[in-house]
Parts: C-alpha cells; sequence; structure tokens
C-alpha cells in the first residue's frame, strides 16, 4: 500500500502570483559546516549520557497545551507565547521546552518508571515570539533531568556531567564556567522583604536577572517605578521601596552562599575536585517552577554577530531543581533536577573558535566523455567508494567545462579524466583541483593516489 | 543575560482541573530501544550520504503556507492537511515533506548553489490528518535530491544509494526490493483514453494507487461509479467507460517498459550491476508533481502489528522525478528528482528481524551506605567512566533494599558494595546481577572484573 501524499501543490502559473522564496522571521536554514559541528557536540553528548546512565528518550513535539501549562501574561513581550492549534475542541501546542513535556511523560508512566529516572532528550523546541534580530523561534534543546530524588548529588551531576561535554566538544576550562545560585536566595529574601503578591516576585526577579546586562544602577529603576530604555519604551517596576532595594542589593552581592542547599553543592563539588563553577546570587533563570539550586552555563571567551562586533553573548542554558512540576499532574512523589542547553548556540560560539575545524569531506568528480562509457565511470566510481572515499559521476548534463566548473563549485578536491584514448592507454588522468596538477595513473593506482590529494 | 522562559505553566492546585497525562492522537514517546536503531540508520545514512556527494541541509519546520504549496480539498481524507498559523497577516505552516522546502531553498538560492545541487536531509514532517491507528502525524523522513539534472544517472544513483543503505542496515537482497515505474506511462494512457480533467485524472490515479490492497477487481468499482467499503463508507469513482477501464487494466498488466526512461534507466542499472528491482507499472506514488520516473522502496520480510498479526506493510517510501516544481517560485531551470524514506517505519521493521540487535549500555550502580564517604564513591565512578564504563552512584534517597530495587530496574549489570568494612579491608564487592555472583576484589581490578560482567 502506497501512502498517498496529501499535499498537492498547486502549480502558480501566474508570475504575479508567485510565492514567497523567503523564510518566516526567526527561522534560518542551515548549512553543512554549521550540522557537522552540531553532531559532534551531539556525538560527545551521547558518548557522555551512556557514560552517565542517563535513558534515552524522544517525547513528539506536539502535547495537550494543558498538559505543559498556561501562559501568565507578559507585559516585557506581549507576543511571546507558543504555536497552539484547536483539534477536534482541545488544544494542542508545540513544546516550549523539554522540561514540561518530561513532567507529562513521568505523570503518564509513573508506575513503569524507575525511580529515581534519569533521562536524556535532544529536540526541536518552539517559542511563538515577536521574531527580532537573532531572535529564532526555533531552536535545538539537549536536556538532562533526574526525576524522583532530593538528593544534590543529582544537582551537582548535571554541573559536572555539562563540563564534561564541553571540554570534550573542545572547551578548556577557562573558557566556559558554571555559575550558581538558588531559588531559596530571593525565596527568603521576599519573605524578609513580605512580598507576596505573585505578580510583584515576579516583577522583581525579572528586573533581577538584567542586573549582568543592565548593571544595578538601571536594575534599581525597574525595582522602583519602572525604566525608559534606549528605544524610548517604558517598562513598569516592581514598586519596592528603597528600603528593600537596599536589602535585595546587600543580599545580591553575597560572595559567598548561606542557603543549605547550596553549602552542600559545594560540598559535592569539593569531593568531585570539580571548582568551575562560582556562585553568583543574581542569576535568575526564567522560569517559575525552580525549587531550589539553579545554575547557568556561561561562555568566556569572545563571540562576534554576524557584523563582526564582539557581543554580550551570556549563557548557553542552565537549570535547576524543580521538585513541584510533576505534581501540576496529581500526587506524585517526584522531586526534579535537570539541566537545558542551546545546541545552536553553542554550535555559534563553538564555530567562532580559531582552532576549532570539522572536515567537510567533497567528492571526487569522475567527468563523463561519453554516456557509452558509463560502465566503465561507474567501476571507478566503485573503486573509491568502497574503500570510503566520497566520489561521483558528474550527474548533470553539461560539457567537460560545464564539469569542471561543477567540481570547482562544490570544492571537489579532484577530477576523473577517463576519455576514449585513456581507456586505450589502460590509464586515467586524476588532477588535482587546488594545485592544478595532472597525473596519468593505472587504475590499480587510483586509491592511493587519490588518498595523497583528499 | 540570560533569556528569560518564556512560558510559566501555573500550577493547577484543584484536583479537578488536573492537566491530561495523555498524548494527543497521532503523537508517540519513542524508547531508548527503538532510538538506538534509528541512530544507526542515522549514522550509516550518513556515511553513504558522504560517500555519494550529498550535501547536509537542514530547512526549519516553518514556511510559509503559500512556499510550500496549496492544498487541493481530498474527499478521500476530509480532514487531512497541514498545521498552519497566522503570524501578522502571513500563514505559517510546518513543513508536511522535504520536498517542497527544497524547493523554497533552490529558488532562494539559486546564484549561489552548485548545479547540479545534490542535498540530503533528516528531519520530522507533520500531517495534520485524521488520527487513527497506526497513523502518525508527526514522523520522521530522510531525503536525498537531485535538483538542476536531467541525466537519469541521478534517479539510478538514488536506487542504488538506498540499497546501500539498507544493506548497511542489515537487510539482505531478498528483504526488500525497489520498484519502478514512470508517471509517463499513466500520462500517455490518459490522453490515449481522452482524459484531460485533474480532478478525474487524480481519482483515476487514487484508485489505481490501491491496486495492490484492494486488487484489481475492487479497483475497478473505483474506476467506475464508485466503491462501498467494509465500514459501509462509499468512495466516488472516476466514472470510466468500461472500454477506457479495459485500456488501462491492459496497458498496467504490461511486464516490461516501453516508455524512453524507464529503458534508459534499465540500462543504467544494468551498468551498476544493479538488479534488486522490478518494473510495476502498478505503483502510482501520490504527489501530483512528479512528472517521470517514480520508484518506491518495499521491504519483503513480514512485519507484525502490536498484536502479533502479519500487516501488510507496504513501502517505507520511494520518488521520483519532478521537473518543474521549482518553477512555482519562477522561470528556474531545475529539472529534479529524489527520494523521501520514512525512517520510524524504517526502524518499526528493522526492530522485528530476530537477528537484529542493538546493544544498550546500562550502569553499574555504586551503593550508597554512607554519604560521608562520597569521595570515594566519585573516585570509583571516574575509574570506570574514564575507561567509558557506564557508571553511577545511586542517585536517590533510599536505604540499601531500595538501591537493589533501584539497580534491577535500570537493568544494572552490576553493583558495587563498599561500606566502612569494605574501605578498610581494601578491597570492595562487585555483585553480577544477573548470576548473583558476589566477588571481593581490589579498586585496581575494578575496570577488569567489570568487564568482564557487561
Amino acid at each position: 500500500m502506497v501512502r498517498i501524499h496529501p499535499a498537492v501543490p498547486k502549480m502558480t502559473k501566474d508570475k504575479k502570483n508567485k510565492p514567497s522564496k523567503e523564510l518566516p522571521l526567526g527561522f534560518v536554514d542551515r548549512q553543512e559546516k554549521e550540522l557537522l559541528v552540531r553532531d559532534f557536540i551531539i556525538s560527545n553528548i551521547k558518548e557522555v549520557m551512556i557514560k552517565y546512565g542517563f535513558q534515552y528518550l524522544e517525547t513528539p513535539s506536539f502535547e495537550y497545551s494543558d498538559s505543559i501549562g498556561k501562559f501568565l501574561p507578559d507585559k516585557d513581550r506581549p507576543d511571546e507565547g507558543v504555536f497552539s492549534f484547536k483539534d477536534d475542541n482541545k488544544w494542542l501546542s508545540l513544546r516550549y521546552d523539554l522540561t514540561a513535556p518530561l513532567a507529562r511523560y513521568v505523570a503518564k508512566n509513573y508506575l513503569e518508571i524507575p525511580k529515581p529516572f534519569k533521562r536524556y532528550q535532544l529536540g526541536n523546541v518552539w517559542r511563538n515570539e515577536k521574531p527580532g534580530p537573532g531572535r529564532f523561534r526555533e531552536f535545538l534543546q539537549f536536556d538532562a533531568d533526574f526525576v524522583g530524588t532530593k538528593n544534590l548529588q543529582a544537582d551537582a551531576e548535571l554541573c559536572v556531567m555539562i563540563s564534561e561535554i564541553l571540554e570534550m566538544s573542545g572547551l578548556s576550562k577557562s573558557e566556559y564556567v558554571i555559575k550558581i545560585s538558588s531559588r531559596k536566595i530571593t525565596d527568603e529574601l521576599f519573605k524578609k522583604i513580605k512580598i507576596e503578591d505573585v505578580k510583584q516576585k515576579l516583577t522583581t526577579l525579572r528586573a533581577l536577572d538584567k542586573i549582568d546586562r543592565l548593571g544595578w544602577d538601571e536594575v534599581k529603576k525597574l525595582l522602583k517605578e519602572g525604566r525608559k530604555d534606549r528605544s524610548g519604551d517604558f517598562t513598569k517596576g516592581a514598586n519596592l521601596s528603597l528600603k528593600n532595594i537596599e536589602v535585595i542589593e546587600k543580599e545580591l552581592k553575597k560572595k559567598s552562599p548561606e542557603t543549605e542547599d547550596l553549602i552542600e553543592m559545594l560540598k559535592i563539588f569539593k569531593d568531585y575536585n570539580f571548582n568551575n563553577f562560582e556562585f553568583d546570587p543574581t542569576i535568575i533563570r526564567g522560569l517559575e517552577y525552580y525549587t531550589g539550586v539553579i545554575f547557568e552555563v556561561n561562555l568566556k571567551f569572545d563571540v562576534k554577530n554576524s557584523k563582526g562586533q564582539v557581543i554580550q553573548f551570556g549563557s548557553i542554558g542552565g537549570g535547576g531543581r524543580y521538585d513541584d512540576l510533576v505534581n501540576n499532574f496529581g500526587n506524585y512523589d517526584a522531586p526534579a533536577t535537570g539541566i537545558s542547553i542551546g545546541l545552536d548556540r553553542l554550535v555559534y560560539a563553538l564555530m567562532q573558535k580559531r582552532e576549532f575545524k570539522i572536515k567537510q569531506s567533497k567528492p571526487v568528480v569522475i567527468c563523463v566523455f561519453d554516456k557509452g562509457l558509463m560502465r566503465e565511470y561507474i567501476n571507478l566510481q566503485n573503486i573509491l567508494r568502497t574503500v570510503g572515499i566520497s566520489a561521483e559521476i558528474y550527474p548533470g548534463d553539461g560539457k567537460l567545462k560545464k564539469q569542471m566548473e561543477y567540481a570547482n563549485k562544490i570544492q571537489s578536491p579532484a577530477v576523473i579524466l577517463y576519455g576514449e584514448d585513456e581507456i586505450k592507454s589502460g590509464k586515467l588522468t586524476l588532477k588535482n583541483l587546488s594545485s592544478g596538477d595532472e597525473k596519468s595513473i593505472k587504475i590499480k593506482e587510483l586509491v592511493n593516489e587519490t588518498k595523497k590529494i583528499i
């Protein structure tokens, strides 16, 4: 049975009605060079995940909207949200992260899964945000989580684990750092200064989250009445008193942690001999659902934008403890902790490191002089492919000049010339396209001579 | 700068309002066993793609709806279609295949790409069909295409190439076959019996597409007035005359091809010594955009459904020549041919082959007797992980009994017992969980002794 293709593009013959060749804002095509770097990182991730004993899982792109959460209005970014569809009377959404689907998975399979449950997932997530420069609406995430344990050993392992992945991928210890903090710090602060309103808490957290970008002076405006940014847009503040702002500033400028969870984490890090972290109480992480330790992975080398300017690159991901999330689905004993890494961002940064190179194999091109000789060309192609050398018979319809242009365009290392004359003499011509050198060789020499060039 | 998470799941404390733990119909969670088989196939694909000189490309999940085609009403499946969103006055759709986005990519980058352009892509596609048993709305496809060539060498290479991938993945020549035909056969038939109406053509093709599933007698009803299926649903027919139906049947029962393109293909197959194909004029492939040679990849071994019944599994994919598709975007010289494989279906079938095994590595579990000994446990864990052996310190909060239950649940090959007494004696206990044997060994023997077990 053939599955008939459901979608039949209608040919638009009218030139005025030509469809768009462009992509919607926030979406991009990705080329081989980038994809090979990504594959390299993913293979490192998989190797580390096996060593650390995480299970490989994949949840689908769509979930019932109510399974992955309802969305509070966010005045900072009014257009953000998720992509949702109405499906028979129920709403479906594309996942906006990999944590919410994990919580759903755990609730659905609670009786079957091991406890604790350690899983990792790689997958695209989507955000229906207002598109802007560098703001993607689709990106690839890597997540690893422990569900069903309050043991801080788990949180510590996540930090050690991501460090191992980054170092396997070519970063030195001086090129990244794991910043740690705890949601308990801000929770205690809110108690101390007696903020109970959820919205006010959120506005405060959002303001504090901007300390590294705007500095304390600007953030204080956001903690007070509000702040006008360079474009003139006004962001309403948290309306805290000066006294309370002082309390917050003092607390968030402390150099060493005082909460029980972080003191324990530091002890475990010591047992691991892990020291590529720093305590930073100003890291917030956006999600409201964090309940304890939080961490953030930061790159420390210069990253440039497409205009060659060094940019404030920020974190490539982070995570933390979310002990109550699975309880959205009922009464489960499922305290959890996890990490999310934005792989596209990591790839973007890694590709800027001068030393970082991934080899792309381009095919040797076998030129076609006469279609009647196809059997001979296929033989040469086979000889090369059998030993794993990338090779192709020129796949187009052009004459020799066009064939050479093609070979140069695809950055082929060499072409093989094998016409009537060569066949008679029993020799073929191998032309090195970077040096321009030509060599007349026997077929049995082909593999060795090609290896010298590629 | 931390990117604040846009989506804040609202905790539903009210038990009556618990969100669904289920997945929407047509979507599934995929487990490690399946994902490892998929990874194995994907690594074979990538190896073959490099050898054959295809470029690796990734287009995004979303495209402008008009870029990937408009959709004709299809009375057979009224709910089918694509997932679309309105985005500032323009419609976006999730791709329903990887061919339409390729055509858009070629049009957008026409001046920069080599001609011919050979690219491959791996990615999910989505169909907003009426969900039903075994009907998925998200699935993973592998596509390889040649754009910018009329050379039938390209079409032949696609068939040879997919055969190499299938054989690398463990299939023997008797377990699959490539069926070939040409859209020219039905085009000539339509001319001969003077059908010009697009809808009537489509209804006829759709009827013919069911020959392998329903047989000629039932299909003839669909070529006439219509047919009532077992559920009582009536499908309107193509209203052809008995004489015309006879002409069609005679043509589609021919045993060898007569169209110029297929005669040329057979010649190239001969040059390749490729003979794992058969001519089958009843294969149709759903897409209206095919213009020449079409092919279909069929598995020939028994595949069972979840109830253990052997099912008519059908093809895992196919493709063909589509010389006009890029012209939807304007006047481009971009004749093309390509192949699409449904990887989830291939994985499903491969996993049923008895000989087919992919090893899953499960971690050795280091039991925790005393948190004060964490440094010693981390040392053991390190010793194993450094040589690539999967290992973990028990990540939960339970006592020894719970720890052993956990190790058994995750199918760990062995546990390490290392308490106060063992540390004093300088020896640890390694317990093989499948045999139950315990062995007292020195730390320096750990790697070798563990390797004997895993």
